[in-house]
């Protein structure tokens, strides 16, 4: 029993817990007692895997993914022993994945994805669901991620075992890789220098060959150094290029110098192969919308809080009935407006200075710098859950849909007065906080004629269709304030198409 | 004479001294007494140019960029008297640039570009040469700007007449266009009606015809609400898809939901002319590289503070050597490297947590917010220093540089307990400020035989060059620190191509 403070394991023992499972899923055959870590012996030990691994693991020919797996695994054992480079080697999830596609392949003569049967290892900042992600910190041992870096997920659908997490400096933020968990990793073509940092343990894996493929990220340097220091290949992309939501760090939400996941490899064929993989995969949902082809196109009737006035519904209706005309399929879309108008006026009124009549907070604090981190996140998980529902548009082995169609305010230009009585943003804003583009297409102006007001009760519309009862004081307004004598001629009416471009 | 306090001339002042100022430059033919604004009276002002404007101003043929300025402009006057729409008519510059493009035209048979003479207009936020960009405030009254927008800068090369800043809410903080230089702006459908906000000056005036395509903004729904009020087109793209650079905005720093430059027009055509345009020109200076076409690569020697060590310049020499024998042209390269560092550290610091053995900061208060969001914005100084530098190495007909060479680190992998003493890492985090990606390659391993020390005084290599004498102690440290018996073998020689990928 560890001994504790407050319930909680002293730091020096979760670290030796730690260090006692890292290798612990590996099956003991890979395992050779001999090899020890050292920090003074020069000499270069790229010989030694040689020396273990049998004609079969080192031989080039086809392979089963469970003996490709068996190859690296054993080696990356080695390497572990020699290098301390290894976080976490969970080899049973490993096993089970590399024998489902040698099934998969076998029973239908295809391989599920570009990257089928390659084991990847990945800088312990990327979460894998069923390892502990530290980012060279203790305090995230023994809470088992629940989710994949979204780089992983990517990786995994095109077929590869994720099969080592490596070591790195605290936090990313060191040249070197050393840590409270494991203390030193080497290089491994002489223990005395350094790895380089922070992804140190991913430039001694590879460049140990006890990895094809390793993914790393880099805010000052961090897949560059150890690149360089073990003469492999390294791509630091353009930021953003590169998925790097669900990656562990130190500073998240700080927006000003980004972390970029980016590949390591022996080899440029490798970094291309891994570049053009996730950035086939779309990740930032860019979907050039082909000419003729039929769409999917999602409709925002109403966000459930405020009702859009008549002319405005009436105008949603005329280009829905335009677009499936033309051939193009609708499907109901949602979005959390509510929150995206939380989360808007939170920022604006961040500093506290943002008075410009957005005066809905009691609070006028301004956040500090860490608060307004953690907002950045909450922001940026807005945005993933966006994406998410986005994603899920696809259906019934149809594609995701286009673009979506939504009103852009829920009532007509307001007459002088009236702004602040009717203003709700909540439709405009919801798609800032994600970044999406956003046309606003004119449809026509109010008719007293066609756009008629609803029933003084608001619970039916002219025709005597029902309508959802006011959900709030601001939602009657908007629905009150709509009179189509005044409004006669007024071009507030025109909806926007959300578009994917 | 304005009556003063402390030497400033009292808001209310400078506010009717802007307003006496807008149409000050516009032909006084073009101003008409009788027309007046009003928030009350609710017929449609859209009839009212016809009356005003000659034959030729409204017939459709072709015309002279001066002929259309004219139009515009008389137009745009007949829009401020009305709906007062505009903070600056700069009828002087417009006229000038005009002339010129007629004579461009006359003289060479072409156009200048695409926009040749199109008049265009822009949200107040829009800096351009000659004018004061407000914003809607009155405190940058009587700085004129000294430099374009980008935006602006790119719409001018293409050939466009930037003849109108309009109207907008104080700080884009507002659905409706108010603020203390001109009070409010109205609908032209309906002069009772808001035209929105926060463009709500492009959005009348563009609804009034008085102006063919606007440059506008939106971080919460400022294209897409006056776009509605007016029945526009507009287009809020993408986040980062349309240069933001030099326009004023208030939060500025503040990277969380970021606004975003956007037009807006009658028709869909415009707004799809201007999008391809400002995109073509890639302001995100990419370039696809095209194989077999000869390159111009940037080499950095050295940034003038840390010399790399000899296996390090060998190395370059030899990746420079081979892409000159392959055909492609080598051009010097330099980057501040030193701002990098200082940047990149006042980042990584400004929490005061980021203690990783950064401690290079006396000061450990972490940054107020607003202090963060100023640092944000010296970074995007910097990003754009570099972006500029880079357009710069275009010369005497040549394009600008394809990608550049650099060391990754002035020293190889050091050995443990060596790194705080040759720790440098300006060569690589000068990248990650400008978002640029960066790959690294292997060239080779430290040879003894090939990469000798230089020489003990520092003053020349093994060969007898002369090498610059050190700059600083950590400069000479690095340099004494290489010894090719103890780093033979050591891959730490790669360099990296910063490509524009």
């Amino acid at each position: 029993m560890a001994s504790t403070l407050n319930g909680i394991s002293l730091w020096e023992e979760r670290a030796q817990d730690k260090r006692r499972r890292i290798l612990s899923q590996v099956p003991s055959e890979f395992i050779h007692q001999e090899l020890t870590h050292s920090l003074e012996d020069v000499s270069s030990v790229q010989d030694i895997p040689s020396k273990y691994l049998s004609p079969t693991e080192l031989a080039t020919k086809i392979y089963s993914a469970v003996e490709v797996l068996n190859a690296f695994t054993h080696r990356a054992a080695i390497a572990h022993r020699l290098l301390h480079c290894c976080l976490d080697v969970p080899y049973h999830a490993s096993l089970v994945r590399a024998k489902e596609l040698d099934e998969y392949l076998e029973k239908t003569g295809n391989t599920i994805g570009p990257l089928h049967g390659l084991p990847i290892s990945v800088k312990d900042q990327c979460r894998l669901i069923g390892t502990e992600t530290t980012c060279g910190s203790i305090y995230p041992l023994g809470n088992p991620d629940t989710d994949d870096a979204v780089v992983v997920k990517i990786l995994k659908d095109a077929g590869a075992v994720i099969f080592a997490k490596t070591s790195l400096s605290i936090g990313c933020m060191w040249g070197e890789t050393v840590n409270n968990i494991l203390g030193r990793a080497c290089n491994p073509f002489n223990r005395t220098f350094s790895c380089g940092g922070s992804s140190g343990g991913e430039g001694a894996l590879i460049g140990f060959h006890a990895s094809p493929l390793g993914i790393s990220s880099d805010l000052g340097g961090s897949v560059r150094s150890p690149s360089a220091y073990q003469g492999l290949c390294g791509l630091r992309p353009t930021s953003g290029r590169i998925p790097y939501y669900r990656m562990l760090n130190s500073m998240e939400g700080q927006q000003t110098i980004l972390s970029v996941a980016g590949p390591m490899a022996t080899t440029a064929e490798a970094v291309e192969l891994f570049t053009k993989i996730v950035v086939d995969t779309r990740p930032w949902m860019l979907d050039p919308i082909t000419s003729g082809r039929k769409l999917r196109i999602g409709v925002l009737e109403w966000d459930d809080i405020c009702l859009p006035q008549p002319p405005i519904r009436n105008a949603l209706k005329i280009v829905a009935k335009a677009l499936k005309a033309a051939g193009h399929e609708l499907v109901p879309w949602k979005l959390d407006t509510n929150r995206a108008v939380e989360l808007v006026l939170r920022v604006m009124c961040e500093v506290g200075r943002a008075t410009y009549g957005v005066g809905l907070r009691s609070r006028w604090r301004p956040n500090t710098l860490l608060e307004s981190w953690d907002l950045s996140m909450e922001c940026l998980d807005f945005r993933a859950s966006v994406l998410k529902q986005w994603h899920e548009t696809a259906r019934d082995g149809l594609p995701e849909m286009d673009a979506f169609l939504a009103p852009v305010n829920p009532a007509v230009a307001p007459r002088h007065g009236d702004y602040s009585k009717v203003r709700y943003f909540a439709y405009t804003a919801s798609v800032n906080i994600p970044r999406l583009p956003r046309l606003t297409i004119p449809v026509g102006f109010v008719d007293p004629k066609m756009d008629l007001a609803d029933e003084t009760s608001l619970t039916k519309d002219a025709e005597g269709n029902p309508l959802p009862p006011p959900t709030c004081e601001r939602d009657e307004t908007i629905r009150r304030k709509f009179d189509p004598e005044t409004y006669k001629g007024n071009a507030g009416d025109a909806t926007g198409g959300g578009e994917k471009i």
